[in-house]
């Protein structure tokens, strides 16, 4: 199951993204503001940081936002019900970094140009930011956020056209890396998608009547709407009130992030038509043949590598067994062991079962790794619930390149020092033994060709 | 998986747990507090509507406390730092009803007496509380709560005895029903087990020296503290420095309840020496067998029915599959759907995954029912998600009595109702077909005698 | 003007009050707890640390209750509407010393006994208390907090009659001290005074229908109901809907604490017929010339002695000038300034104005002083802001004897140390002159007899 | 006494200020956050809505800023102290309308351009603003508030020059109304005041070395701070470790705000070397020369109105009184009287004292009447108290022009209707006789010019 809660707490070892975009005509007043909530509820797994709501009435466009969950932003829906309408958008951040949790740079951004209001989310990076911006900066723009949010919106009050559709086209062109944007504008929702669509966004439909947009297919699902078709690379969606229209700004192909499939989607959407549960169980199957192992039982580090480490289990024909225990009441704050009480075995977010696990010999599959601290903690914790032998094995390659599209990745010397020889890493996290999927095997199960992905941080070409 | 925060805000249709309790001898007043914090994360799924912790110091039993998640309560340890002591005590409530969220009633409740002070936390729920309320009322007693912790301590207020031990040993025996208690006086803790021990309460060990109780084994493994045993049916335990004995005030024979190994208990914690994952796969199996399925897959109710769901996947041989996803971040107060959202089909808290049921013959298994309510939702959620069959199966029996012992169940009459019946369940559930686990493979599976475990609630044979 | 907020922060040199009751039949069941709101706010001097409601419904008596000001914990109705009804109660309470910041001391305190439930307020002290306590405690009775309310309670429910009204009868003798209590019954609301009214209470009534006790008269101003008279000393007063009736327990006399005309009830209200306000501008008058002063101008200590102030400055035919100007927005919890910032002269809650007092000759007015702490900081102010002589005049005499009767005072050692000698006093607080008003024309200028008063912490002489 | 707390809430029928400004070197990093709170605390009758602090440290500027009172926004340091530094300035903000309550608009507001990064306060109003941002919007600024702080900061992003001294030399002469800025930049605090000085500022020093400045001379006594001087009209200070230097940018006089003294500055403040306090007595005094009354007594609107009436007491030669007494703790969130509770007489805020008032001939005094709504009110409460005669004495002129220096009046409009004939307003509020302080005698008694003052509220002669 996907990321969860605790995932972001452990602050484990892991890629981090950074947002969830929503956008779209909601069906009615009333219930517009409450269906962006559901839509956030849905995508809160892209992103804990903060959470923000635009609406569009009658009054201009208004933006509700903070700091924390979409539960602890919008308790109750009296912060945004008193300006109604029927287009909203809406944004969770995940941000690392002291930049991150800074209240300004939570979203959507609200702005206004000489052509009007517009209330812009985004997810993802451009690698061109720091050319525009200085840019922009030359002609005298002032930056109250580090968001590329704030730089789109200078990019298109700069534009001389009147109209906001015909500034994107021109603007957009010159964006460059993985993004998807959602802009609000006071009669239409803009949802755009970078040129070789790295980041996700997806069209879909309520009632068969009224467009929207979002980061991923889970948040159509809650909202009883009906998936229509990814946006593609490089297009530009246009929803107004029972309308859609789409525009190119750019026509290179396509490279959908890897990790999409691996560790950041909800396991009940969808990317490319395939779902990401069963892609996964695929890739634990895969797992298991191309680095099978000798043991008595498989277990996954819960929730995210559940999916892979069940696949793994069917393929090498063993248990699957609960070997760690997850508690879903460690909130984003609580009380921290000190060294004190570390060194009495306090273990907070995990618990190994020693019933399960005591002189048993275990395979422990986790779906990425990458600096490989959380796996030494978890296989000493295996050990000493008295494990006799513990086989790591990831359900993907190892991450050699920084990403540069909108994960959190360290630095490539960070990488290299880590992850150059997997013999090095099995001995500093202290396993028995330890295997990865492959590259080819990766994108043979997922059942796409080398071309069609970012492949980036597994393989250190970047396909832009 | 356990619980999880979000079957309770499901308000679903289960058996729903009173109460967790915890107390012991730290190993330093540093830590004390925290650790008692730790205790009380791991036991957090007994009760999440208020959790409270007392210490006892120099200057007397001082006892923290309020509404909500521990670490809601206790986001630091600012407010319990101030008078440390190395004897501390801890209580999560889950309470039904308007009296439940009552906050006079959240515990450890403190108290003076003519002997000094004391601390009472419980789980659990006297038979005869009216009874002896009645009798104290006559005799001049006042009331600030409905708790049966300000019961007990009015029975030893009013015994002769200046010695707390005494004055227990007096009073015990007149305690009727299932309840586990943990009492804090300014020199020691006690620990105390109903006659028939139907509440569970465990003795630990820190590095050897320091004792402590709790109703669950999970807060040993997440303190890094060893289980000693469990504590026996009518059965004191008082713990002070360094040391620790037992009394025995009763001598009636064991009737643990069986619903802490279907439901209640965290699938890593250990009852009777029983792993609680392991008996609840074991469960699945047997299931598999006494009630079989033809289908395409197994998918089990998240979080609390994965362990059967796998045991019946294996049984069967089938594929475990992530039919159902739950999210994550839906808290205890979300923003509800009205009417008309619902009409739309929007699921908040659980999402069928369509890729997977779509056209497929599923299996479902849940790990009890009692209205019917739930599994009436879930079966509509799989059949719009596209599933062929749906094939239901209770991981234990239909629930036909009452529980008097501290769970909260549905009357007897409500019960006859639902599950005098099962063609009639399955009926109105809308399901292909429905499978329950009988009494008889329950006992076995667990591996316990009929008369060794509470089973009214399956049999309406009450043990005491 | 009346103690204020910031009164309370500076954690002054004052002997502070306890606590203010109310309760009373509201005209409807909607404003019901709106009234008891407004009542509270207009009782807040009274006390700041903790505020609660009682109502009387047809589902029973409810309490809601909390630590901090009336509008902190009732920053809206919603906590009390669920349950309405037209008889309230309510309290605010202000309580030193660790004990008084536990919440459960916070009031009114709700009990069940065996003849049904209560709600019970009080302000003040029972001088019989420990006495009381330990006769309870020996038959049996357990404590929760540290109130006289629960004592009351006690009291109550060993008493055989099932009526609240005999019961109160029978137990009312016994209690000695100073107290003022209110208890909310199901059908009534019963308001108690000491035998020798030492703490006040006052009757009103609600559009010539429903009446109320408070503890002061501005509670009645609040509310548009009219005050009827006061509630005599050792008297019980029974309020029905549209009816009241009242018992006598005790006829000895009256001794009003002399404390409340000086510093504690507002200046708005009026005790015994007298105009608060107007008593301390005349104690103000009588002061001048009992201890006149050659100066330039009068200035008084914000807001308690403004009164006292203006009254001097008329009968001293002196300018009354605003020397000090006190900030408003220090509030409860504030931000303190350290040894460092104090060095540079940082003074947050009361400024002297320079351009008032510099090379002035000032007569400063304080209603009262403990023990001169206070006193030595506005002087040593005044004397910075280059005042060339600052006297000192204090409209009340010196506090030689702790108060038994509710109000926190200091040990009579400490007092002996620092009042035994006005000279020693003057010395220690760097005044070139101190004066106060003697029992003799305090007791003349109020217009009452010594012995209608209690005076015991200017005479040392008890009245009970 | 100045404004307080109540008055603000009381949403009374007065002129409001918008803003205090603040900002300097301050002593040593440690204190520097402290003292900008400290600062704060003591302008905070200019602005309740939001409050903030940017500090400049080495890593850069920070901002910290919220919707509330500054003991809200800052309950303790800890949101503060995480980047220390020397230069800090702040900013409370009162702020009408919808705009006002967007937490976009508190301020200090931070940017980066081209040169680097500034944090901007400021209070005033620019008149040329929406030229000024039309024309920028025409260039592509994009506006994501509402202040005239976002303006200016664009002006300076555009200049050419990378020296800010000399960008804001260009850009301030272009600058039309009443303001003053503060502008925190990585190693200097800048002052600016209005070509006029319409809206004050002022120069202070610490322990003789580093400088600041403020809105209010009473931030420098609360910091122990001395007084320099006033910033001029059209000068821009700027202030660098231990040093001072001043720029002119403009040369037209000066015409200071006349409401400053009349209701806005606290009264220990000095205005142009004159004590507020003072000034407010001897308006007192020459309104009873020129409006005399045959009464028994005077009282004064608490509390911004008491300095006139204890001058128009003794000019009058009559007994000062408190016929009104304030609720100190009605704070900015109240349970508010519905229309029913309204009926019954309740009033909140302001209690008259009805053994002060009751047959009684009164003059009232305020210090300023806009609508006449809260006069009306007072008057009749006076009345409902027992007073014979009311007579309303206003120590400033009748308002007839709203103002365009950022203070929130009515429309001309409006205004028109309510103050053009003093009878009609007397009839109106229901008083028995109504007089006003003519402008010359205002002036007068100020001890300055006309043309010295901005007295266009008054006479509608605008002084730019």
């Amino acid at each position: 199951m996907k990321p969860g809660i605790s995932t972001l707490y452990l602050k484990e070892d892991r890629m981090e993204e950074e947002c969830g975009v929503f956008g779209g005509v909601m069906d009615d007043e009333e219930n517009a503001a409450r269906m962006a909530c559901f839509a956030l509820y849905a995508l809160q797994h892209r992103g804990q940081e903060s959470a923000g709501i635009a609406i569009s009435s009658s009054d201009g466009i208004s933006v509700t936002k903070g700091l924390g969950l979409v539960s602890e932003v919008f308790p109750d829906l009296s912060r945004i019900e008193g300006r109604p309408g029927k287009l909203v958008s809406g944004h969770v951040r995940y941000s690392y970094g002291p930049e991150g949790s800074r209240p300004e740079n939570s979203q959507p951004l609200f702005l206004r140009y000489k052509h009007g209001e517009i209330a812009v989310s985004h997810n993802g990076n451009l690698t061109n930011n720091r050319e525009l911006k200085n840019e922009l900066e030359q002609q005298g723009s002032i930056f109250q956020t580090t968001t590329d949010s704030e730089l789109l919106a200078h990019l298109v009050a700069r534009e001389g056209s009147p109209n906001l559709i015909d500034s994107l086209k021109n603007v957009l062109p010159r964006l460059k890396g993985g993004f998807a944007y959602v802009i609000l504008a006071p009669q239409m929702v803009i949802g755009i998608r970078d040129p070789l669509g790295i980041r996700p966004l997806s069209l879909g439909v309520i009632n068969g009547e009224n467009y929207l947009v979002a980061s991923e297919t889970c948040a159509f699902d809650t909202l009883g709407a009906e998936f229509v078709r990814e946006v593609q690379p490089g297009e530009m969606i246009v929803i107004t009130e029972n309308n859609v229209s789409s525009y190119r700004f750019s026509d290179q192909g396509s490279a959908l992030c890897v990790f999409e499939y691996i560790y950041f989607a909800r396991p009940d959407s969808n990317l490319c038509g395939k779902n990401v549960h069963l892609v996964r169980k695929e890739l634990g199957k895969a797992l298991a043949k191309e680095s099978p192992a000798d043991a008595d039982f498989v277990t996954g580090v819960p929730d995210s590598s559940i999916s892979a480490a069940t696949g793994f289990a069917e393929a090498a024909d063993l248990p699957y067994e609960m070997g760690l225990v997850k508690n879903r009441y460690i909130g984003r704050t609580f009380i921290q062991p000190t060294a004190e009480t570390r060194k009495l075995g306090v273990g907070l977010k995990l618990n190994p079962v020693t019933k399960i696990v005591n002189n048993k010999r275990v395979v422990i599959i986790d779906d990425s790794i990458v600096r490989g601290t959380t796996s030494l903690r978890l296989i000493k914790m295996l050990r000493s619930a008295g494990a006799r032998e513990v086989h790591l094995r990831i359900s993907s390659p190892p991450v050699i390149s920084p990403c540069y599209y909108g994960i959190n990745t360290p630095t490539s010397e960070e990488l290299a020092a880590c992850q150059s020889d997997a013999e090095k890493m099995r001995q500093y996290i202290g396993a028995d033994s330890i295997g990865f999927l492959n590259v080819d095997n990766l994108t043979k199960t997922i059942g796409m060709k080398k071309e069609e992905m970012c492949l980036a941080c597994f393989t250190g070409r970047y396909p832009c």
